[in-house]
């Protein structure tokens, strides 16, 4: 028996999710956890200075189900060390009611919910669907999750591997397969909006359109334009092993006061 | 003139912020900017369903300053789009009370700081003082944090290099030198204290302690234990390119439906 613990970054209450949950549950045993309200944007955040609010609640097609009042990576830290008893094979955060893509993972509540299940030592997968349109239907973007899941069950893959899935709002037969992606630049004009008050103070909120950069051929972003399903492995050691060698050779008088060289740390 | 942006996450009223503003502004001009309290944890969160309020400050020895009412990564993304008019040169977020090493780089939110200033354009470092003590002297990690930023500055650092730096908590003649470090591994126990709410409702609130894993030698948490200065180029781009061509392999006869191969995504 397969164990699949899904969330989100959308809310327990998001469509995205339970048309996961219902095609998921048709090949996996399912535990279920998300956030009590939308928390997109909330990147690899977590409640620190507040207690976590646990509610157990029921359904359909899933084996046990919490509403959390926290973070998506609350969501995950606390299903994995202290609310599903078993052992979990994947966990799939989505489906994301918006595209995943290059720069933006750093801010994903969706792709952060995966990345802590790596974390907690499940291989773990995000799922993003490129529509923003309340009516989408997620039904197709679920059959293609859980055929993408299949393959990836099937293969094989190990408790370090994060892969971030992007998927085109299209009809099945406009899809033209999958690309294996790196992820591409996302920037944004326009940023803030700056706006007065009712007595006259100034504040910000934040808005913005995608800037169209130049993008590698190979990358998230170009895929899901033309109409492949996007996979992205992403990796989290954040180290830059190129710079090491670098910055060793810049600093390399005070890599160790204790050989004699100049400590003028002062 | 050199012009720095210094922010935090420990808020306006950290003293390790203070501290690095003073020792600073004898080197550059500064700008500030910073949460309006303490955001530990928020790792690369931004503020999108709310507004966000931003309050001018006058501190002394600094160029410009402001309070903000959202996470060190609007500090950033605000200060350098929005309220900062000039060029800047460096952003420098810290120093931040308790170290930030390893996997928990990912929920800093003063490293995630450092990292939107990269993300905008700016050569950006983190710093962080490894140690809880609120009576803490930060003045010798502050001297310490300027003589490496005026390091950095000769050596020349280009927009896309973000340097998380961890400082022992010692006297300066124990402090052995500079270590150019790769991330290390934090993991913790105990993670969740379970507690019973007045009404007999469980909630859980987030503790636990590091547990000391087996380090590689050239990690950032052997340097700082063994009284190094800790500098991790951290890189943004989280693709995992070894594993592209391995998915590559395991999916290929689903790269491409259009070259005629099996289109079973339904």
């Amino acid at each position: 028996m397969i164990r699949i613990l899904v969330t989100n970054d959308d809310g327990i209450h998001a469509r995205g999710i339970h048309a996961l949950v219902k095609e998921l549950s048709s090949i996996a045993e399912i535990y279920m956890v998300a956030p009590d309200r939308e928390r997109s944007g909330t990147g690899h955040s977590i409640t620190v200075f507040e207690p976590i609010k646990v509610t157990p609640v029921t359904f359909q097609a899933v084996k046990k189900a919490w509403i959390i009042g926290g973070t998506p990576v609350d969501c995950v830290k606390l299903a994995i060390s202290k609310l599903v008893d078993v052992k979990l094979d994947l966990v799939v955060s989505g489906i994301n009611h918006g595209p995943n893509l290059g720069t933006d993972v750093l801010y994903s509540g969706t792709v952060s919910a995966a990345a802590e299940g790596v974390i907690m030592g499940i291989p773990s997968v995000a799922v993003s669907l490129d529509s923003f349109d309340a009516d989408m239907d997620f039904r197709l973007a679920a059959r293609t999750t859980r055929k993408v899941v299949e393959l990836i069950l099937e293969k094989g893959i190990n408790s370090q591997t994060l892969l971030n899935i992007n998927i085109p709002a299209l009809p099945k037969d406009e899809i033209k397969g999958i690309r294996i992606t790196k992820l591409g630049v996302r920037n944004y004009d326009n940023l803030f909006d700056e706006r007065q008050d009712p007595r006259g103070n100034t504040y910000y909120w934040l808005g913005g359109g995608v800037i169209n950069e130049e993008q590698e051929k190979d990358s998230d972003v170009i895929a899901v334009q033309e109409a492949f399903i996007s996979i992205t492995p992403i990796n989290l050691d954040l180290t830059d092993y190129r710079l090491i060698k670098e910055y060793e050779d810049n600093f390399k008088s005070y890599l160790d006061f204790t050989t004699g060289v100049k400590n003028d740390f002062s």
